[in-house]
């Protein structure tokens, strides 16, 4: 097996590359993975067989549309939806398997990714090709958030790459390509000028902001240059989430979100009565969910993070074994079987959250 | 100079001790001061000529005064005031000289000192004694914050202890001991028994919050054992100064000052309607002096913290030469002389807010 070649790294590298790689296995087959990108090597990348599943790219973020775009974007740019969701990597390595961002195979969605993607069709014609998919709604194990267009599970395709090289299609090829075999995408906004797209995203992004979604991903027309932005309603989700679980999450979302927030109010140039309305908004993100939880705490209700995944008696068991191995305590609220799928509802418990407030409600003091 | 039993060390430690102790001057003067903590021995710890100057210990706090205060104390408890100023140990090696928390001589404070407090007839009864004291007011080189009661700089004396052995003299004593010298005091608001403290000080902390002031000092008669609690209007003006300059300071301040509003909250078991003042007072702190920061910056003005010093022109110079010697740069905004005294103006400018703004406003990316 030639890594270095593969991996396209130097041949003088590819040693210190692949001590980061961590062995895993999915039913009594070995992979490794890389947790963190090294060398050029995306986070998440896959070696498997002889062959390899490319980490997909971190997307870097403008704080400011109005210089953001144009300092990045020399050519057209691609206005897509970006959504609240996890996402995952789907290629055909012998059967379609859905990897983490962590380069995981994921027992939930791999067997979801097939009920919902014709990936049969879509593999036969392209077996060298791996998916980017979105996974939304309610019910899946990771990130929990609401779409009106979704009950349960939904997926949305967006990106689609050579799963060893990790060159992308051009958008307009992609999306004619996922339309054929009917794989749903994420929303198209437009493909404006780069002297009309800072207004366009403007729009876009109130639009959005109104309607409580997450933001867009913009890219160049031949899918290579990415740059994310998101709304304010998604900085605030942001922060209750994580002040839901202040001692787990508070420390390393905080600081980024208001960041974020700040920048985007001196943008929208927004008068003071929507300045100080995003600002309450802001506070009662953080002080709401924390108030709660530390209520919560001293009830002696269990916190952590909630979910429900509503799956094959398989999938669901698969699945909460797959938690637990990867040292999540779950703590089981409810299970029930709804027309042959068992349906749980289960907390990950974040002993750190309850540890910390239960030290600090019977007294405990902080050396400053 | 026998260190290890000034410093109550062990011989075996007071070599690794006294390694972590840096050399400073004071008007050709050598001293050594401890910057950090280490083995039992306080911050700022000072070795001067053949005697010690031992560092403030810092004080731990409560975040849950219903149990923090029985769990911490076993007998009555003095409740004094804490105020927002910065605190310095005035000590007699063979001139008195002020010494900042870290250690270090202050020529600002120092001077001060001497005019607004009689520290000859002081030192010349209790020699071997060193003064803790919060100076206070708007016109000083490190915290401004406004007392009615302040016009320009103010003292309070609130702690007295052995020099070399960092002992403390029981409350009732040292309040005695310190009007006997008509040393100004911060409020004593009573001694009260455990079992009505809670309610005490949740008195007291309710009307200095009303009055926008910061917080108490609880401590057992004997002086020994300290604990610290502070209002909801201090935390608010903890994140505004840090996100006035989010940088520099955001990320150190934002976590700790959530976390008490959080318990602050619950404890005090607000109504709905104050819950959600409270939390909109968070979020305006946050985002008005970020916002106005960020326009500064749009608009080419210098950003920093902004300080008025008024002193005798050879104090001020000194001042703000050691300020440029610790590698402050400053800039100066007005420098005029009323009644012999010079008053400047200045900002320490604080580069990082101002060049990751600059950043951000000319269209810089976050890779995350």
């Amino acid at each position: 097996m030639d890594e270095a070649n593969l991996l396209d790294v130097s041949p003088d590298e590819v040693e210190t590359v692949l001590e980061h790689f961590e062995r895993e296995t999915v039913e009594g087959r070995t992979y490794r993975r890389l947790p963190d990108a090294r060398h050029g090597v995306e986070r998440g990348t896959v070696l498997i067989d002889d062959t390899a599943v490319r980490g997909f790219p971190s997307i870097p973020r403008a704080l400011v549309l109005e210089t953001g775009i144009p300092t990045f974007f020399s050519g057209p740019l691609a206005v897509e939806e970006k959504l609240n969701g996890y996402n995952v990597r789907i290629a055909n390595v012998g059967e379609p398997l859905a990897f983490s961002r962590g380069g995981i195979v994921c027992p939930f969605t791999t067997p979801k990714a097939r009920e919902l993607l014709d990936l049969e069709a879509f593999f036969a014609d392209h077996p060298e090709k791996m998916l980017s998919a979105e996974f939304i709604g309610p019910e899946n194990p990771y990130t929990a958030h609401e779409y009106p267009e979704v009950s349960s599970l939904g997926v949305r395709v967006f990106d689609v790459r050579d799963r060893v090289t990790g060159r992308p299609l051009p958008v307009r090829e992609r999306r004619d390509l996922l339309s054929e075999y009917g794989f749903p995408q994420p929303e198209l906004f437009g493909i404006p000028e780069p002297d009309r797209a800072v207004a366009v995203v403007r729009d876009v992004i109130d639009d959005l902001d109104d309607r409580g979604r997450e933001g867009v991903v913009m890219q160049s027309t031949d899918g290579r240059d990415l740059l994310k932005y998101t709304t304010g309603t998604q900085h605030a989700d942001d922060l209750a989430f994580a002040f839901s679980l202040p001692f787990d999450y508070g420390r390393d979302f905080i600081f980024s979100r208001l960041i974020r927030e700040g920048f985007q109010a001196v943008e929208f140039e927004e008068s003071d009565a929507e300045l100080r309305e995003r600002a309450h908004r802001i506070g009662e993100s953080l002080l709401f969910p924390m108030v709660e939880t530390i209520r919560d705490v001293r009830a002696g209700a269990t916190v952590g993070e909630r979910h429900t995944v509503r799956a094959s008696p398989e999938t669901v068991a698969a699945t909460l074994d797959h938690l637990r191995d990867q040292g999540i305590r779950l703590e089981i609220e409810s299970d029930r079987t709804i027309d042959d799928q068992r349906v749980v509802e289960f907390v990950k418990v974040t002993d750190k959250t309850r540890d910390s407030i239960e030290y600090y409600l019977e007294g405990g003091t902080i050396d400053e």
